[in-house]
Parts: C-alpha cells; sequence; structure tokens
C-alpha cells in the first residue's frame, strides 16, 4: 500500500467500526472513562438469571474503583456478591426499583451508609431524564449484538425477551457498553438497541440464564388459596363492567396474579370478548392467548419467562416498548394511561388502601416497587389480590410499613377472606353489588386478619434510614428505617 | 357517576391520551406553542410530492405568525409557495438540505434576507443535537397513525417509507404534531415514531403523494450517455477490488447513479457475489435485488419511490434507519462508516475533484447537499458520475461554483470521455490499470470539456450572501452569493 492511500486508511482506523470490540471487561472499563465516584447502570430483564452484573462489579473492585452509584433497574437475590463490594467501598450508592435477599437483608440492617433510592420503574426513566441520575457508563446485558452494537434480546441462548429497560439507559448513558453472548453478522436486525447508542463491546461466555427469568415471581401459582383469589378477582373484573370488547389489562408478577389472566381468559371465551392489548411484564400465559387470539397486541417492557422471550422474535403482535414508553409520568404518551384493568400483589394494604410490596411485615426489604404505582395511578381500574394473612402475619394492616402505593390509586382488594372497595369509589362497589359480589370493608377485613393473627409485634426500627422510596413523579413517599437488631 | 368516582375520570381526563387529537391543523399550531421568532421543523420523505408543508405554512400565515426558522429536511419545486411566505415575513429563515424549482431561483436572487443554511443528511443531525437548530415544533407527515401517535411510514395509501429524517426530529423537538390521513387502532405497529415522543395529531384527507416520490431524481435513467456512464461505472468498481462478496453499496439519487445498481447486478451474478447491504436511499431497483438474494440488508433511511417503501412493510430485511444511524459525523456508530461502495452525482466537479451538487452553472441553486459530503468522506470508495459536458456546459471545471464535498473524498470520476483517479490515490488507480480499465487524467477531462463548450462565461455573482453551506461536521465549507440580474 502506497504512503498516499494509508493516509485514507489510517483516517478510517480511528473510526468506531473497528473500535467497540474490547478484548475483556477490563479493556472495555479502562476505554469507558469509568472513575471513581461515577455512576453504572444495569438492565434487570434477566432478573435471578442475571450473570453480568456481579462479573463487572468484581472486575470493578479488581481494578481498584470505589465509591460508585450504581443504577440498576432493579436488583435480585443473585446479586448478594455486591454485600463484599459494598463493604470494601466499591458501591456506595445504590438507584433500583427493588432488593431482594442477602443484599435485601444487609442493607436494611445498615450495609450501606447512603440510603438506596427506590424507585417505580415508570420513575427511574424521569431520574435519568431529569438529570438526578447521570449515568456515565451502561453495561448492557444482550444475548447477541453484531460488532457495530445492533442488538436485540431474543437472539441467541441468553434470550431474555424485551429490552425496554436498557433502551433508555442506551439513550441516555454517556457511554454504553454492551456484553454479549455472541457476536452476529452485520447489520443485525431487528435491532433494540442500535449501533449509534453503543460505544463498546465485550463478548463474555455468559452474560444470563434465560431459564431463571421466570423461576421466582413470574411462574403462575399451584397454591389453592392463591388460585381461589385469581378466581375472585377475575369474578370482580368481569362484575366491574371493565370486561369488554377491546378492554387492556396488566397482570403483575406474583403467582396470584398471574393466575388471574387465566381465569380472566375463560370469561373471555364465554363472553366472546377479546382485549385490545395486554402490557407490562408479559409471560407466557399472555403469549398462549396472544395466539389464540383472545388478546390483540402484547405491549412488552420485560418478558417474564424464556417461552415469551422467544415469543417476540415470533409473534409480529408482540410489541416491545421501552420503559419510556411503558410507565414513565412524563412522558408525551405512557401505555399505562390507556390501561383498564390491572392486577397487582402487595406484602402489606392498609386500611387505608396503601399498598407495601417492598419491606416484609419484620421490616426487612424483601421486593420491588416495580411498575405497581405507575399502573395503580394510571389504570381505570387497580385492583391488588393478596391472601388476608401469611403464615402468622396479616398482609391487611392499619397502616403499611412501608408505602409504595398510595391508597387513592387502589380500587379494590380481593382476598380469601372477602373483597374490599376503596370507599372513595361508591359507585364502583355499588356496581360490583348489583352484580353479586358480596363486599366487606377493609375495616372488617383487617379486624378478621387481627382476630386470626393477634396484633403483630410493632418491628422495632432505629431512626437511620436505609432506603428512600421515590413515588412515580420522583417526589420522596416514604423512607426504610434500619431494623434494631 | 357520584362525585367521588367522577375526581378520578375527571383527573384522568387531563391525560395525554384523550388530549392528542386536534380538530384542525389551527388547533395544533395553538396547542403546540408555536409564536412568532420559533422553528418548526418537516421531513421530506415525500420529496416532490409532499402535500403536508404548504398546508402548514399557509396555515401558520393565516394565523399571523411572523418570523419563523423553517427546518425542513429538505426542500423540492413543489414549496414554491414558500416564496409568499418568505416575502410576507413568516419565514425568515431556512435550514434545508436543498432547494429546487422556483423557490430556489428566488433565494438565488435574494429573496431571503439571512442566508439558507444548507447541510448534508447527516450533518442535520449534529446541528440539532448540538442545539444550533433547536426545533420548538415538528410537523411530521405520515400515512397513518393511533390516536396516540404510534406511527410508521407504510401503513396507508400516503406510503412514504422510511421515517428517518422524521425519527430525529421527533426525538429532539420540544412539541411533535403527526400530520396524518388516517387514525388507525391502537396499538398500532411496527412504530416508527413512538407515542412517547408525540404530542399533537391532526387528521389532514392528504399529507403526500407516494407516486410522485419517485418522480423526479430516483428513477433509473434511460438516457443512453447516462447508461454508458454507469456501465462504465459497474466495471470500475468490478476492477476496483470492491466487489467481493460481503460487500456494501449506496446509489445515490440522480439517475446514472441508480443505473449503475443493474449494471453492477449482472456482474455480481456472473461472480457470484452478494452485497452485505446497500444503504441509503432505497429504490425499487435495489428492492429487486435484495428480494432475489442479491442484496443481504436494505439499510433504508429513505425509501426512493412507493414500491421501495411498500417493501419496508414486508420485506424483514428491509431496515428503516433513523439519520442518526445513517450518517451522523458524531453518532456513536454511522452506517456511511461501513460502507464500500458509493456511487454519487455531479452537477460540476473541479480538478481538485470537489463536487458541487448544489448550484447550476448559472450560479442558481438547484439541488440537494444530500448524503453526498457525507458518504463521500466515509466509504472506501467514492465515485462520481456525471457527462462531462451538459447541453454546452461543461461539468468538469476548473472550480466548482459550490463546494459541497471535498475533493479528498472522491477516489473516481467517470465520464463518458473518460475516467480520472484522485491523484491522491494512485495504488488505486494502478489497480484500475492493472485490470485493464484505462484512466486518463482529470486535467484531460477539464481540457477536453473546454475543447466542447468553450470556456463559460464567468457566472457574476453580487457580494450578497445567500446560502451558508455546512460541511458535515458543522463547519462552513462554502457560500452561495446572490447571481447579478
Amino acid at each position: 500500500m502506497l504512503f498516499q492511500d494509508a493516509v485514507k486508511a489510517e483516517q478510517r482506523a480511528i473510526k468506531p467500526a473497528d473500535m467497540k470490540r474490547c478484548a475483556s471487561l477490563q479493556e472495555s472499563v479502562r476505554r469507558s472513562g469509568l472513575q471513581d465516584g461515577m455512576t453504572l447502570s444495569f438492565h434487570h430483564a434477566y432478573r435471578n438469571g442475571d450473570l453480568a452484573l456481579n462479573q463487572v462489579m468484581d472486575t470493578l473492585a479488581e481494578m481498584g474503583l470505589r465509591n460508585l452509584t450504581l443504577a440498576s433497574s432493579s436488583l435480585s437475590d443473585c446479586h448478594a456478591p455486591l454485600i463484599a463490594h459494598i463493604r470494601s467501598g466499591v458501591v456506595s450508592r445504590i438507584y433500583t426499583s427493588g432488593l431482594r435477599g442477602p443484599l435485601a437483608e444487609a442493607i436494611s440492617r445498615g450495609l450501606l451508609r447512603e440510603p438506596v433510592q427506590i424507585h417505580s420503574h415508570g420513575g427511574r426513566v424521569n431520574l435519568i431524564a431529569s438529570g438526578e441520575l447521570h449515568i456515565d457508563v451502561a453495561f448492557l446485558a444482550v444475548p447477541g449484538c453484531d460488532e457495530y452494537g445492533n442488538a436485540n434480546g431474543y437472539s441467541g441462548e441468553a434470550c431474555c425477551g424485551s429490552l425496554g429497560y436498557a433502551q433508555v439507559d442506551a439513550q441516555f448513558a454517556d457511554r454504553v457498553v454492551l456484553l454479549t453472548e455472541a457476536i452476529l453478522p452485520y447489520p443485525h436486525s431487528p435491532a433494540s438497541l442500535t449501533q449509534d447508542r453503543v460505544d463498546l463491546i465485550v463478548r463474555l461466555a455468559r452474560v444470563g440464564d434465560a431459564d431463571k427469568i421466570g423461576a421466582d415471581t413470574t411462574r403462575i401459582t399451584s397454591n389453592p388459596r392463591e388460585l381461589l383469589i385469581a378466581r375472585r378477582a377475575a369474578e370482580v373484573i368481569a362484575a366491574s363492567g371493565s370486561l369488554i370488547e377491546g378492554f387492556s389489562l396488566q397482570t403483575g408478577s406474583g403467582g396470584a396474579s398471574l393466575a388471574v389472566t387465566r381465569f380472566l381468559a375463560d370469561k373471555m371465551r364465554a363472553r366472546g370478548i377479546h382485549a385490545a392489548f395486554a402490557l407490562g411484564g408479559i409471560s407466557s400465559a399472555l403469549v398462549e392467548l396472544h395466539e389464540q387470539g383472545l388478546i390483540g397486541s402484547l405491549l412488552d417492557v420485560q418478558s417474564f419467562d424464556r417461552k415469551a422471550a422467544m415469543s417476540l422474535a415470533r409473534n409480529p403482535g408482540h410489541i416491545e416498548i421501552s420503559a419510556s414508553q411503558y410507565a414513565d409520568f412524563y412522558s408525551k404518551g405512557a401505555v399505562v394511561d390507556r390501561l383498564d384493568v390491572v392486577v397487582l400483589s402487595a406484602l402489606e394494604i392498609d386500611t387505608g388502601f396503601n399498598v407495601n410490596v417492598l419491606t416484609g411485615s419484620d421490616g426487612v426489604i424483601r421486593g420491588a416497587s416495580g411498575g405497581h404505582c405507575d399502573t395503580a395511578a394510571a389504570a381505570e381500574l387497580a385492583i391488588v389480590v393478596a391472601p388476608l394473612v401469611r403464615g402468622r402475619m396479616p398482609t391487611v394492616v392499619e397502616a403499611v410499613t412501608t408505602c409504595i402505593t398510595p391508597g387513592s390509586g387502589i380500587d379494590i382488594l380481593v382476598t380469601d377472606h372477602g373483597t374490599a372497595v376503596n370507599p372513595s369509589r361508591p359507585a364502583l362497589a355499588q356496581r360490583l353489588r348489583d352484580r353479586g359480589i358480596e363486599l366487606v370493608t377493609i375495616q372488617w377485613l383487617y379486624e378478621r386478619a387481627r382476630l386470626l393473627t393477634g396484633d403483630p409485634r410493632p418491628v422495632a426500627f432505629t431512626d437511620n434510614v436505609v432506603a428512600v422510596v421515590r413515588y412515580r413523579d420522583g417526589s420522596v413517599i416514604d423512607v426504610v428505617h434500619q431494623i434494631a437488631e
């Protein structure tokens, strides 16, 4: 090659096409410019099957990085190794929708000096877009991408489906590093994450176990009590007047709320009714109903199991949406605002219909805000399904330990001991009674729970705040205190 | 409905779901907040078949708006009515890739006090992203959308295909107004423009004539001289070493450059070679080759005719890309940076290989910057095809009237009188000679053109600058002066 040709070739050699691939996580961290005190983000599409976050954090620890802010759209049991990274000062601050397992336990006992910021799925978008949560480097796991960064969530073994949370990070982060199991031919399509938003690419042996996505809270229950509650909830929806042609629904994670879908489907078939769309976390149960023609579209911000993830590649009516499209309060158009019926779970619900999905009755964090408050506030009909008591602990309480969703957004509570309508919705209560649904007051449910369990011993907390709960609009709606030993 | 229910219903009444539809263009303008001195934008996917821009501008004039900045990704003959709006002070500034017809003529004669900012397709993205070109309201024409604003460019009669330019405006504009011919069932999918980026929706009887998209510069030539040039260009590409399995190509608008595609296809068939992708404006000629399996993917920022637009809906390998993905110099990954061969046209090319695609040899604006400089700079092999003379005017000149693409980006000029290689690419020239391509110098071509046409009379310009030409990185690369009467 002559000199003059070499000049042109050399100019080209600095183009991003040739620059994105990194030989190791270390190289990607170095080239991303991540430094002490910065913020890094992850998505939680693999839920408890995530294998990416721990690899990255271990690498950062080895490289001596400290005082980082970790912003994952959520955290699960599998992220227990973060405990060591918090202890050693690698991680100083956390933004997440939720916490579970040993990490949640440790944080509830005061592991982290600064309180964790708990946000809803919609609220996270605004924290990022508003600049409060400025992401310096996003590490986004994908099953496969081409060498320029075009990726989706269903091309490869680590098939996680929708990349709805990752899309927001890719849009706003200064630097985006894709962690991929496979390098695919260019141009890879459809691209949920596009090359113009991707800086660096690292190939890892594994980034996630798709079989574990649906392993915890996304599998339909076989518990007879939960099935009873689900059946009742379906009856309530049918009687509410919301079960009409072209309605829309979301059934959150949690065994009982997923089971509602199945009972509702029977009623839809019997009445010849079709849903326009189902929203949110999309399970294989919803995919089946879609493929049977009962649900027109699936609007999927997060696929709840491998089967659902695979459907995204196959079904044109199974549509990936970003967290912004899903639930951002400040969005020009969030799908939650068009939602007719949402079925939600609760760890606790109090006599003011306020709901806790974050802390157990022992005060320990063991859940996630998720889309709970986003959908409750926006949907036409928000139904909480929960057993009246769990073991010897009441679910219906006088005041929730932690308020994630204010009672103003909750319309109905369905338990195994009775159904209560929010007193601010008397017309809805009348409608249900007219159609033969027996109702009780939430006060009655509360008293009944007390009868069964006795007054639970109040949890002893210290003054130290371990988590701040942000509402969907960004405001602080509650705090979680450290439990006393 | 009881009061308490009404409260919840009323809160919902102010949600965007119910608010986007406007009864008229006037209403959409009022609600968009557009005011005197602001910037409004349009896309040019309908090219000379655009029916939206004039309707909006007429409405703004009727409403008494003044001193607006008009930022259309390009302007065509059909936008001649803008002349009256400039005269009356409705429009004071223009950003566009190009100008044609009576509007271009009038501006060349000093109609607009401030110079027009001429940008490339990639350069426009950066002008917007950097904040120089802040779009207050984007008016984006689509064939159809749902009532929440999910839209693509191929669902409806006004089928324009890719919305690659509109996507950038939807991302960055403060307010986005969709102009649609049809309201489709929610949720409309696939969504090239998504509901979370759309503020307002107006239904219009017509927004564009898809049959006119391919009517001017996007139809393959039947001119024997242009066919000769195209055949030679295909031979040059074949001899250059670029015609290898998995190569990529772009053929710009202009009859001859499109014809190259056809001749190249014959060579690809003969050698059993397949292209990985074709990029840019996608014509039905490229769609045919894709459907025959000769081209793996079509990366489409703008569909060049109705047939190509319809293919986008049908062919999974026909992929819509945004202008950012296409050609933004500051993008983390523009497709032009992966381009092997681009075939470009020229109104003039000078002995330094600088190219003019904006002004005629009479100094009047009659073209567009388009993706010319974006692709020339980035592609491995940039070939200009042009007749040596047009009528009695030379195409190869001593110095271009206006420089859009600097000669450093152009590798080869193919004319009907001979082929010249940029002297900065001696190895390429040698490769072509080795494979039997006869070469001449560009100086020889220039002299030959002079022999045929004589020295053209220099165009007389005034000192007044009517247009500023911005290079792909935003820098000013040339200016256009007002022609003297």
